[in-house]
């Protein structure tokens, strides 16, 4: 069974790898982008074949691992 | 309108980080991981209204600056 997990910031928390993408692309003559937030996106390839339990486990590695919940959030899709 | 790009190493490139993580997640007693990729999302905020355009410029963003491209995939959301 294929978990992916997206790791992004916090609304309100500062992004200094988005800015730097914005700035970049801006730079390069892309108008028109008004915001850029960069985050991590974890694909695990797991054993387990119950959907439910794979989505539990998943939690708990982003809570104990994966994000750093004070600054990040993080959201768990089961394929 | 909103764009979502996610960029990960293609298939056969080694991925370290990936690694680590897996690595990572079996001392901390999760087993059944089989593999563990990581990868990159970036949340575009564009002026941009017709979603065809937003699609064909964000392909052209990842193309010249957000994915290495030799090794490298992207895929582009548009929502």
């Amino acid at each position: 069974m294929k978990a992916r997990v997206h790791v992004m910031l916090k609304n309100g928390v500062l992004d200094p790898q988005g800015e730097a993408v914005r700035h970049a692309l801006g730079s390069l003559g892309f108008d028109g982008v008004e915001g850029v937030r960069q985050g991590k996106v974890i694909e695990l390839d797991l054993a387990e074949t119950d959907a439910d339990k794979a989505r539990a486990n998943v939690t708990e590695m982003c809570e104990k691992l994966l994000a750093n919940t004070v600054i990040e959030s993080y959201s768990v899709e089961i394929a």
